[in-house]
């Protein structure tokens, strides 16, 4: 025996390339297009550097009170941690300790089979219908939690909040997380269902409409019992995880609401425009909600195109897997950036 | 049943106390009392803010060359992570995995054990001698793994290098973990012992002797198969930990060794006028080798005197539990602020 026989198997994985070229047009991992907020420039600028010493507050209060103030609940209904990422693998370890299995759609993110197996939580995948739909009625069956993102991902499709709202109401019994990613470039967040139900946990990031994918900052707003319960699992085994970095720059970009709703604006107006382009390039795809387009064309294989764009410096993103393999999940970037986009679309596909 | 049956049953836990008030001398945590090198201060101001936007480097390799450049090690004997308790919990997640019990010292870091109950590693405490010491015969015994902290916490105690050997020496066919969070504060790391074994794992931190607490950052340096296993658990679950600041922050701590030297110098300076003046007033204690001294007064209890402290603005850590319920954590601040200590304490002793 050796000590190379006690080490955790695991699927190698590979990161996600992330190219970082100086002429690149990078449309592969759904980032915002546009800086952050421009207090964040300024509150980085005033950090003391002498305070970085100290460990950071663990509760990351001035963080968290500005997410209660900007969502009106109290501040002990919110949950922060490193990304979203973080926040969800909490989730997972903190509530889902039934037998029965935890629901999620068979096309979703990769990341909740790896956390149900991380913490060897039974689950499975709820198929999508033939039009990538998350269908409620699925979801009405034992099970010990659901977790769906919305809009969906790779897909971009949403699902009306009366949908979700069934799926809340169908099972009383069981945590429902709602990972809303992308729901400020085009949902209604469930977030008005909670003084509703005690069993729903929404679940937002930084990375996407508030363009701090570098800072790493997610939170979740639930019920308080819910919320308490997730702290009670953090403090149990880390205590500190927001950096002081963190808390001051995230706390800046929740202030400024202006700034967030017009990069909104700005994301959804290219999106609409590249939806049109696309649809007349050839392109098939389901209504967009977020800040990507999910994308077949009718002639030419994604992984073909995939390549022929990569050779350009124009990075989008490809999946392996039935149903999906011939799409391309495209990011929405600058006018600019997708004008570009077209442009060798349109030379390579002679349209 | 309910959702809430099902949740994770955990001893609630309340953060540890993190004063913040304008005058106060806190020597609670174990922070370095001088700021991070100058350079972490430029670098602050030299982010720009609009790379914010985009997810950092996955693998941290600015910060990870730095370290290997350091530590004259390879790049891929590094791993790093969101502070040493993130290093520490990925790494009892990844090695230990087998049904014989991990071994830590029965007075220890207080998360060893948690990490062990939330991945359902099977563990014993090993108790420490009379004099808080560890003793490596008895980790000679079968087992799934070893962890201790060198200097131990909160002994202040240092483990000579010779005997850290004869523990990595007597499990080669078990994972053994040298957590060195205070190393540099005075004894030799176990780093010089890599190239022998291949079951070493040793864990560092900027939180302490690099004056970086606020910023959360660990690594772990081991052989090249071991990092491997680390980064393979660790991508195959949450591929973005480390955020831009942490790790532009980190490098120029690194690069400045003149500056980290010098800091390191002056901690160990006070800390002998204060193991001599603290002795002249009354109290006793193992040799210190961390940035802490862990004292025990020959009359009065360690509640009391913690209490009175605590009245006057001057925060140190008790802890309960046998052993060690009458000795006091004080962790070594300025110059200044030890003397205020040690004025406070000369007319509440009257000595």
């Amino acid at each position: 025996m050796s000590w190379e026989d006690y080490v955790r198997r695991v699927e190698p994985y590979v990161p996600g390339e992330q190219p970082n070229k100086a002429r690149m047009i990078k449309l592969n991992t759904n980032e915002n297009p546009y800086p952050p907020a421009p207090g964040v420039a300024a509150a980085l600028k005033g950090i003391q550097d002498e305070t970085l010493r100290l460990y950071p507050d663990p509760t990351a209060k001035k963080l968290v009170d500005a997410l209660a103030e900007r969502y009106q609940v109290s501040p002990s209904q919110v949950f922060v941690g490193v990304g979203s990422d973080d926040v969800l693998a909490m989730a997972f370890l903190t509530f889902f300790q039934s037998e029965k299995p935890l629901l999620f759609p068979d096309i979703s993110y990769s990341f909740y089979k790896v956390w149900a197996e991380l913490y060897r939580i039974p689950y499975e995948c709820v198929p999508l219908d033939e039009n990538f739909r998350i269908r409620p009625e699925d979801y009405r069956r034992e099970n010990g939690g659901i977790i769906f993102p919305n809009p969906n991902a790779p897909t971009s499709l949403l699902l009306p909040l009366d949908e979700v709202e069934k799926i809340v109401a169908g099972s009383p019994d069981s945590v429902v997380i709602v990972d809303e990613a992308y729901i400020d470039f085009g949902g209604e967040s469930a977030l008005s269902l909670l003084p509703k139900y005690d069993n729903l946990l929404v679940v937002q990031t930084f990375s996407k409409s508030r363009s701090m994918a570098g800072m790493r900052i997610g939170y979740a707003i639930g019920s308080e019992k819910m919320i308490k319960a997730m702290m009670d699992v953090k403090y149990s085994f880390n205590s500190y995880t927001m950096n002081r970095t963190s808390i001051e720059l995230g706390y800046e970009a929740v202030k400024d609401e202006a700034y967030f709703q017009e990069t909104i604006a700005k994301v959804k107006a290219t999106r609409e425009r590249a939806a049109k382009r696309l649809a007349e390039l050839g392109f098939h795809f389901p209504e967009p909600s977020a800040n990507f387009i999910f994308a077949e064309h009718e002639s030419v294989p994604a992984a073909e195109l995939f390549q022929a764009l990569r050779e350009k410096d124009i990075y989008v993103r490809h999946f392996n897997g039935a149903r999906v393999e011939n799409f391309l999940r495209i990011t929405i970037g600058t006018d600019e950036e997708m004008e570009e986009l077209f442009a060798f679309l349109k030379e390579y596909l002679r349209k």
